[in-house]
């Protein structure tokens, strides 16, 4: 008997990685006088990942990220000018309107009142709770929790604090590195919906995800007859 | 009947605000090549006010500022090389030991076991839960909540996720601003406990501390006895 929804928000409810993939390629134009485009991406991909233990998920430590590698590619030549323009681009994707996927709005009304319904995200704490504040889907749940990273032990955390029996929550999400096989994991169940363009540091090989026990779909709208089925 | 004590951590439970300050000063040497230390610190301090509402609090918005305001002082002239020292300088702090102040460890053991113990804190959600596990404090405590910003609406979300009855909630703080009013107007009771060295931002008016009931302890270790009398 399933007791608490919860959702993945980016790239779950709305679009997050395409945005993350334009403002790379921005980035990319904008140092692409000092190297090859192909050197740029690698060595930007290879900091944000490096980074993120120190500066976690989300826009701030992918700015300082990509003044780093800006500072590395120049050997420190690049002026205080041309790392504005890099910070004002950053901060523009703090701005961005809220694209949501298709069915998110129906789906998410159609299972109302059947169980509690969370938003659980990874990443910035402000970043995330504007984001949500923008989707204007905010009111259609009961509870919204930003978890630094998705672990097993912070979805663990996550019941202690709610006080939730872990074989009655489901986890819906496009990421079976953080919203599918922590979950199951922790004891949980969960819905893993597919994306396009997901980010490499999400995947997982297709052997880590087989001895995990979950359900696909292939959209969001297909979730309310799935959750029947749990 | 108290069932809910809540400690502030930045500058309750350790020092924070003098790791600011003495980075600040590293960060206006560094500049004081281009302008008067005045001028900078005035213009840094103007630019983590002005950029709270985007970055929200936390090292990440501050090095980020100190960046903003490199590259205004110097009219886009600084190089990437001095901007790397910025970025190394700041880095450090996320890596600071943690500072507990004077009493701290013997008056959290002290209230355990007498109502549910918890840290609220303010700030970056990842470096919040780092200090907490650098400080060694995590285990005295039920729970650790980190909040985007400590206003009346959070505090009351608080209150709803954790189904608190905020009069048998006392929230323990340095800071009028954050820690005491906003939960004092959410229905809560507050111990103020000032520090010496406090961040302008988080000052209020006399006049308007004393339109709100709380109570002020000299030092943490006054709070077992206070609770008594709550």
């Amino acid at each position: 008997m399933i007791k608490t929804i919860a959702f993945d928000a980016d790239d779950t409810l709305w679009h997050t990685q395409r945005l993350f993939e334009l403002t790379t390629e921005k980035m990319v134009d904008l140092l692409s006088p000092y190297h090859e485009k192909d050197w740029i991406r690698r060595h930007l991909g290879e900091a944000e990942i490096r980074n993120l233990d120190i500066y976690g998920y989300g826009v701030k430590g992918f700015i300082l990220s990509v003044v780093e590698t800006a500072i590395e590619l120049t050997e420190g030549r690049i002026t205080g000018a041309e790392i504005e323009k890099i910070m004002v681009i950053g901060r523009r994707m703090l701005a961005e309107p809220i694209e949501l996927l298709a069915g998110v709005q129906k789906t998410v009304q159609a299972v109302q009142g059947k169980a509690t319904l969370m938003i659980v995200t990874k990443g910035d704490l402000l970043e995330q709770e504007e984001k949500v504040a923008r989707s204007g889907l905010g009111d259609l749940f009961d509870y919204v929790e930003v978890l630094s990273k998705k672990n097993p032990e912070n979805y663990l955390d996550l019941f202690h604090r709610y006080k939730i029996d872990p074989a009655s929550f489901v986890m819906i999400g496009n990421s079976l590195r953080s919203d599918i096989i922590p979950v199951v994991q922790a004891g949980g169940k969960a819905i893993y919906i597919p994306q396009q363009n997901e980010w490499s540091h999400e995947l997982v090989s297709d052997e880590e995800a087989n001895r995990h026990h979950f359900i696909t779909a292939k959209t969001i709208s297909e979730v309310p007859s799935l959750l029947e089925q749990l």
